[in-house]
């Protein structure tokens, strides 16, 4: 098959659509004919070396992928799914290629009346916001949830997911641009980090019960700050450093939790968990309209290294689809 | 009434037995004769100008007491609860005196079969354990729970529930005599961390699912390293400081949470809701033998400045109750 290879380890951007061996999948695992991938920015983040695939997982970039079931194991052991069928996929790597083994359980029916390269937008959002704001925070409607960086891929789904549950949303973004888009999806309070202090505008505002947070060290502070009483701040990203002080008699003052969590090292019976969860979930709401995915640009695998490139540059609102084969 | 009164505020041991008010119950609150009640440390900082009651309630010392009820609200605004009934209280303040108001939602039919003066000593570490463990840590059976100060007052209460319900049970003491004790009470793995550093103990043990942690931020760093996979941390005390560093790619590795909480100032529904599964769940583990009071020593309240120099000490393992009117 064809794959993203880098072919200098010491150059992130050494991005080339060349042969590779197709992947052979074990127990339990299907073969899925890839028609489009997504960016992530642990894929920006693997290729610069710093965040490798977990062992045994293909050693190739892209967390998700669309596409069709090419081959189902002869033992049955991959359930009720079918040759044929079109399938969305959550992956711990191999999503840039023609082809990737994919486990059962991180199998979904896309939701229903999406082209595919949307559709493939959605999966490690979905994911990972329902994963950590329903299942890990239990957000529930009524409350007031901050969602850091509203309008990146991750912000854009958690805007419009927390809206659809009934809660309060307030975001931040960069710039009177990006905070627009955050209005536009449905954001209640939307912050321009660069002008005010997110913590004080959410103190104003009573507290926020949840905060979905993906700069990490630099904001602990400030989020601890801007917890309402029980609430609950979940780390997913550490865009702003890694240690930070945490004054814990702030945080009991509130009786307050922090949980820090990531997708691609959970165990295979957890990810099947959070997909079936998602699903259940969340493509309902996209099948209703509530949730419309964020799509900034769809481009050609070939273009991987330009994709990288661009959203780096600060410049994307909303996920990267990358097609395979001209999908 | 006769109550403990602070005769300057300066002094901490200015306890004085002296007349004052007798408290006038409330809508939905009960009027109890008190015979004991139990020392906290909390009591202690309150004592030194450091932990002032919740605004509204008793400004007098005693987080937890136990007597008979005296007086019900004519417009039985709390419920079945009748004049002569013996009952534990979960206190906001107010235990040290000959009578206290509390709320229907704070009062526990005592478990069957113990005196008094042990019953008492279980609300305050019954409660604080119940909630943190089972409803906010939500330990399971077959998890690995590491208990900071084992044979304290929590400690020793914390170390019998934990065995009890079938979880591997890790403490820390000081020194020998303590560890003894916490291997007498059922802990599988006592640790006397004057010798050894509990995180290396608890890593070679495959970390702890749960920690109940009384130091703060002195053990932060250490507590995140002792974490398992998916694992809890809760923060209940802070006598090793409030401000430490939380590194934070240590706690997402492990998808860990950090949660820190009281019980003095959470509301009266939040109490009630505690008080209520704290005695479904644990008074029945006290009636089998399961879990047995921790009693250091019985004094009269008239003694409760040396009762507070006692627990200053360090001397002391489990609680010091002190009895009112001779009980
Ligand atoms: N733990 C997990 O399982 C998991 C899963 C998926 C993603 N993530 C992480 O989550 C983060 C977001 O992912 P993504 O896919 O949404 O990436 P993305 O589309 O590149 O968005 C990142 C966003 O961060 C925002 N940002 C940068 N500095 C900011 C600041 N100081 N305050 C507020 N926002 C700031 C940027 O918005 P502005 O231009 O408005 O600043 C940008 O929109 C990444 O760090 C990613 O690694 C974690
Ligand atoms: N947040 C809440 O709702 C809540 C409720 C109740 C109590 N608390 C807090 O919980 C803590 C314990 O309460 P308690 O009633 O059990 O008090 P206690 O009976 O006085 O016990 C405190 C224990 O701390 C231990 N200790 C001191 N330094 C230690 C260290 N470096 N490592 C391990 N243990 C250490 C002492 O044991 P060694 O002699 O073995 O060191 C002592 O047994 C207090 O800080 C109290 O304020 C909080």
């Amino acid at each position: 098959m064809l794959a993203i290879e880098q072919t200098d380890p010491e150059d992130p951007r050494s991005l080339t659509w060349a042969e590779a061996p197709t992947p052979r999948p074990t127990t339990g695992e299907v073969l899925v004919k890839v028609a489009a991938t997504a960016v992530n920015r642990a894929d920006l983040l693997q290729a610069a070396g710093h965040y490798p695939p977990p062992a045994g997982e293909s050693a190739i970039l892209g967390l998700e992928c669309g596409g069709v079931i090419a081959e189902v194991p002869a033992d049955g052991s991959a359930g009720d799914w079918a040759v044929g069928e079109e399938v969305l996929c959550l992956l711990a790597g191999g999503g840039y290629a023609e082809y990737a083994a994919v486990p059962a359980g991180q199998l979904m029916r896309p939701p229903a009346g999406l082209p595919m390269t949307e559709a493939v937008s959605l999966v490690e959002v979905a994911c990972t916001v329902w994963s950590n704001l329903v299942m890990t925070a239990g957000l529930r409607a009524g409350e007031t949830v901050l969602i850091h960086g509203g309008a990146g891929g991750i912000g854009t789904f958690a805007i419009q997911l927390c809206r659809a549950l009934g809660a309060t949303v307030a975001t931040t973004a960069g710039g009177p641009a990006k905070v627009a888009r955050c209005r536009e999806l449905g954001a209640d309070i939307a912050i321009d980090y660069r002008e005010e202090d997110f913590a004080e505008v959410l103190a104003d505002h009573g507290g926020a019960d949840v905060i979905l947070d993906i700069i990490g060290a630099k904001y602990l502070d400030r989020n601890i700050r801007a917890l309402a009483p029980d609430g609950r701040l979940v780390i997913i990203g550490m865009q702003g450093g890694v240690k930070g002080e945490l004054n814990i008699a702030r945080l009991l003052a509130k009786r307050g939790s922090v949980t820090a969590t990531g997708l691609r090292y959970r165990d295979r019976a957890d990810k099947a968990r959070i997909v079936a969860a998602t699903a259940a979930g969340a493509w309902p709401l996209v099948e209703s309209g509530a949730i419309r995915p964020s799509v900034h640009r769809v481009m050609d695998i070939r273009e991987a290294a330009a994709a990288h490139d661009l959203l780096d540059s600060g410049e994307v609102s909303g996920k990267l689809v990358l097609t395979i084969g001209g999908a």
